[in-house]
């Protein structure tokens, strides 16, 4: 029933969901949601952050699961899953910005599966400006089975392969000359690097928590980049980010975060791209995601003129 | 044009705008906006955040001001204030929740505002469940001006009050019964106290800035309620709670967050209600917010049973 549509809605049974649930287009294999972009999504540049746009991938994940009629008793298991107490857990997750959206900005967000490998699961995303059609953003992941009693990987099963296999969708977001060229996270780090950057102490808050008392993946996002410079975040935006998650993290872990940079950043150069390796670990040692960002200049702002005070305005 | 909606909107210009951007009702004394919970909005209990809905009114009241094309250059002044180098600080906030909404609930927010003493500006809000009416919070605040350069308060120019005053509505969100009920926040702070819990620390993140590097105000609550025994979070829920805002907060401050609890929680009865008092000040020394809040047992939700993994499942 649902057909590709271009740029603008057409019929009043698609207006009604411009700015809503999201459904399935392209013959069920791809899901597509439209978000538009809040004042409280957006940060001190004036632009959606990292986390905001993370944020809507989950969210289309999760709904692109339920619109399909899959969800079993959790927010993305399916029912062969849930019968078997198997979760999907993210093991590495890739993201090439080209643009970074302004509140009131409508994005429109696609996505899709596919295969990885024999037991696993890759879903894309591609974001576009709503308006325009521009890209915002690529990126891919991988998921797995985890048995959510014992903690341990699983195969998985032909059931759940059955489930969900009709959904695969061969079309990549990101290509593989762009795949090629985004850097592995690095295992750079030792106490001697003069540009090596630690924050330690990092502790989850009460409302970092979801239902089931771990740290969302995404609010690791905003951990890894406390320990980078402040110059970096002020002066560049995130072009593009690998990121390995290795363990998860529950309310009373204490996580310390490790930064170093490549590039000509530490010499006060501010114009050129910036590389850097970041560990988010325990404090006890065990490493919970690596990751590795490419950062370019900023394009200019306007800066030292915004004559308000959105904080505390309304 | 636009008339009182009941709970289902009916035409397709309606339609278009039941997700969106909001719109001006009631003779241009009302704004009313939709919002769909989104699944990352939802914390460990299921549930919308505070947070989330606090955001939800900072969104509303941002583009109120935007509809009633009475934006200036900045995210809430006016194009009078603008002119003169003012802003608005919210210098109080009341909420009471009566529920919270779960992912996939739409809410309904209606907000106005309302003359507060010679100089201040009220804001209201009252959120329903868009499907059945109930009510979800009510809210009132008080704004008053400061010159964005002195950081001093300001009597409010009779050409501000000609834009605004036109848009004032007298109705209240909070009746004064309830108003009278809600307790002020209080000052029992002292190192003896058995019951008092303190965090320090506390530093904003990048994330946490907005676009004039000042820590948003829905930021704090957050920071004062990670001082709140987390006996207190799991169990109960926030029923209401008063903020007077005292001074602002930047990039480089250092804070700590103090709690007093009254009530029975103390002593592990997790049955009624309880009472905190928080004070969020610089380490330095200067208040930064003080707060009081009451909180009520949670209802029960089948825990120790929940078979997911949201955090790391799509």
């Amino acid at each position: 029933q649902w057909t590709l549509l271009d740029w603008k809605p057409k019929r009043p049974d698609m207006l009604a969901d411009t700015f809503g649930f999201g459904r399935i287009i392209q013959d069920g294999l791809v899901f597509r949601q439209n978000f538009l972009i809040r004042s409280y999504e957006i940060g001190a540049d004036r632009t959606a952050s990292i986390e905001t746009l993370m944020n809507h991938l989950q969210e289309t994940a999760l709904n692109h699961v339920k619109t399909a009629g899959l969800l079993g008793d959790g927010f993305g298991a399916t029912p062969e899953m849930s019968k078997r107490d198997l979760i999907w857990v993210v093991s590495k997750i890739q993201l090439l910005v080209e643009r970074y959206p302004s509140w009131g900005d409508m994005v429109q967000v696609d996505t899709w599966v596919a295969a990885a490998g024999k037991n696993g699961m890759r879903r894309d995303w591609h974001v576009r400006d709503y308006n325009s059609g521009q890209t915002i953003l690529r990126a891919t992941s991988v998921w797995v089975m985890m048995n959510k009693n014992t903690r341990r990987l699983s195969k998985m099963p032909d059931e759940v392969r059955a489930e969900i296999g009709p959904y695969f969708n061969g079309r990549s977001a990101i290509t593989e000359e762009q795949g090629e060229k985004l850097a592995k996270p690095g295992t750079k780090f030792d106490g001697a690097a003069t540009t090596q950057f630690t924050r330690k102490g990092l502790t989850p808050k009460w409302s970092d928590l979801d239902v089931n008392q771990h740290v969302n993946n995404v609010k690791y996002i905003g951990w890894i980049l406390e320990s980078a410079p402040i110059s970096i975040l002020e002066k560049h935006e995130l072009a593009s980010m690998t990121l390995d998650y290795r363990k998860e993290c529950g309310r009373d872990s204490v996580l310390q975060s490790l930064t170093t940079v490549s590039g000509e950043c530490v010499d006060g150069n501010t114009e050129s791209a910036i590389q850097c390796d970041h560990l988010l670990q325990l404090e006890s040692g065990a490493d919970i995601v690596k990751a590795h960002t490419e950062w370019r200049p900023k394009r200019a702002q306007g800066e030292g003129n915004m004559g308000f005070f959105p904080a505390e305005s309304a």
